[in-house]
């Protein structure tokens, strides 16, 4: 397994904190705290500090918290075992020094928050951490591009069972035992299985008992998690032999995936990558169809910054990874969504998803 | 599917509510939300309010809301679509009308309560939801038994497949996929399977790839997730001839166990279980060993109130569901914990584990 170094990173942050007046931060988010460190316990609160980084847990994790820590080279950040919740503010209090301390508002509750405002000066600083975390190294790349590619094989072995009578269920179990199979750690989000007129209309459907029938679209949205790393992507298959409009339908899904994709590279903005590919369904009509955003970032969580949508102004940077994927959905007709998994390079951007996109029909009519 | 009723169950929080000189509260957990209205979304807002009860959701949820709402019987609750998060919050805001309503600080973050401050006079209400939501009904009782017998049926399957070069990951995988096809959702939590003289003796070890060898103990903590409602299990095996301090301990666990289910029934202090288990090994100087608390409630949540230590003095009420599972841990031996789950009835408790646990050895020899 491909270890992530975490070494520069919390240089990284103390240097934008500089620039808001700050010499250290509480940081509470589990992914951040993960990023910053290594470390993936449950519980845990990481103090990265001008004056010397502290990771603040209880005696569950104390063992594993420096086995992680040392793993990634966070070999800086002293471990603090604390066995109460009053016992761990304490340690994060003594940690801070008396001074200002930065802290994600988004992510500490109200609760947590108003005590330690009570005895330290608490400043709210969001988005700062998952700014840095964007600029994926070689390293998260290739964790990422490992679960894309187990999720193709999957795929791929589980695709020629989709026919007239298997239920969405039995599709979602399959996927997810032979992810874990081809080594993945779990499933990277709830797998979606949608078919049919009503639950393939649906972006965010859940797996249900329904069989496949003649004639149905089947959206399956698959990834892998590996290390920590998700994956993500999607592929849409009709059981039988598609119909002229559902034909046409991929077509134009296909077309604005691919639009969308040649529009992925550093410096666009984001809202041009939406912008490629809501064009070609707003031209022939159809826009109204597609009712979700195109896109989102992806690394230690499933989504995460950047988000492409419509009015986002946000560029893109090298070492970004992104998800691509329009799609059209109508009640009576069903669904067709098209996603692949990019990463933004010198040369414009690296297709993680190898299962291909070509055509609706199943690779094969045989049932296995 | 049993589906879960919720008629009455806004009322009894308005009348806890009033006891605060409350008359509304904005509900943000998500297990709170289901268990008030029956709501699954990820993204919503329940207010609960003598003058009417407003589901606040964005477009994705808004017919998936309305469904859920009345196959619960939450026909009351009117539903608002709302884009974004501001028009949310402002849909929140019109629904409280200019009055106090109380939140859970412990679960909005810092941010949103800041925004929400601004505008409306927010006090904070913990606890209240998680004390209502401990005494489950029959149809809740119903779920969490069919968990429950899922979880055993797929662990008597899979506890033949246990024998040496096998690894910990393989029948994660094994077990996870079969309460699927035995009817689960999925699993419950993140499935424990420990071995061996390390791994075994981490209370929340994480599957690795390691393989059994002869004389293992073999710590499996599986529960299924069916209609939102969760079960926990333990049973711990032996790879060949238990030795005789494995048979020890084992026989020690298991008398423990017995002493803590014996403590459980209406009235008792969940520190009285926690005695009834610890005194156990007390007698025979182990008690170090036992490094966790007794237990927990279990229902819409994993983990939930009310939670049984050395030092709670909270008392066990009609309808509490909660595990009994003492264990023993030493790097070097290993770890053996035995786990059931119980309700709390009049007659004392009922035991909804139905997997064997009168021995450590494996219940054939034979490989499938």
């Amino acid at each position: 397994m491909t270890i992530v170094g975490v070494r520069g990173r919390a240089e990284r942050l103390l240097n934008v904190l500089g620039e808001r007046d700050l010499d250290q931060m509480m940081v509470s988010d589990r992914s951040n705290i993960r990023w910053l460190s290594g470390f993936t316990g449950s519980a845990g609160v990481l103090i990265i500090s001008a004056s010397g980084h502290v990771l603040v847990t209880d005696g569950r994790y104390t063992e594993q918290a420096r086995d992680q820590l040392d793993a990634a080279g966070a070999t800086d950040v002293e471990v603090v075992s604390a066995r109460t919740l009053g016992e761990q503010h304490n340690a994060v209090i003594a940690a801070a020094g008396g001074k200002a301390i930065g802290a994600e508002a988004s992510v500490v509750s109200y609760g947590t928050w108003s005590n330690f405002a009570a005895r330290v000066d608490l400043v709210g600083v969001d988005g700062v951490i998952s700014d840095l975390r964007r600029s994926k190294d070689d390293a998260e790349v290739e964790l990422i591009a490992q679960a894309a590619d187990i999720a193709s094989h999957a795929l791929a072995d589980v695709a020629p069972m989709i026919a007239v009578g298997v239920s969405e269920r039995e599709i979602r179990d399959e996927l997810e035992y032979r992810m874990r199979k081809l080594g993945a750690d779990g499933p990277s989000y709830e797998t979606i299985v949608a078919s049919g007129p009503t639950n393939a209309a649906l972006p965010h459907a859940r797996p249900t008992t329904r069989q496949f029938s003649e004639g149905d679209t089947v959206v399956i949205d698959v990834g892998a998690l590996v290390g920590g790393y998700h994956s993500d992507m999607t592929r849409t298959f009709v059981v039988g032999e598609p119909t002229d409009e559902q034909q046409r339908w991929y077509q134009l899904v296909l077309e604005a995936q691919m639009a969308g994709l040649d529009a992925v590279v550093a410096g666009a903005r984001v809202s041009d990558v939406d912008r490629a590919c809501r064009s070609v369904f707003e031209s022939v009509g159809l826009s109204e169809l597609f009712v979700h955003g195109t896109g989102h970032g992806v690394g230690l969580d499933i989504h995460e910054e950047p988000f492409l949508g419509a009015s986002g102004q946000t560029e893109l940077v090298m070492g970004d990874v992104v998800t691509v994927e329009p799609g059209l959905y109508r009640v009576g007709t069903g669904g067709i969504r098209i996603e692949d998994l990019v990463v933004v390079t010198s040369e414009g951007h690296q297709n993680l998803t190898t299962h291909p996109k070509d055509s609706p029909c199943l690779p094969s009519r045989r049932t296995i």
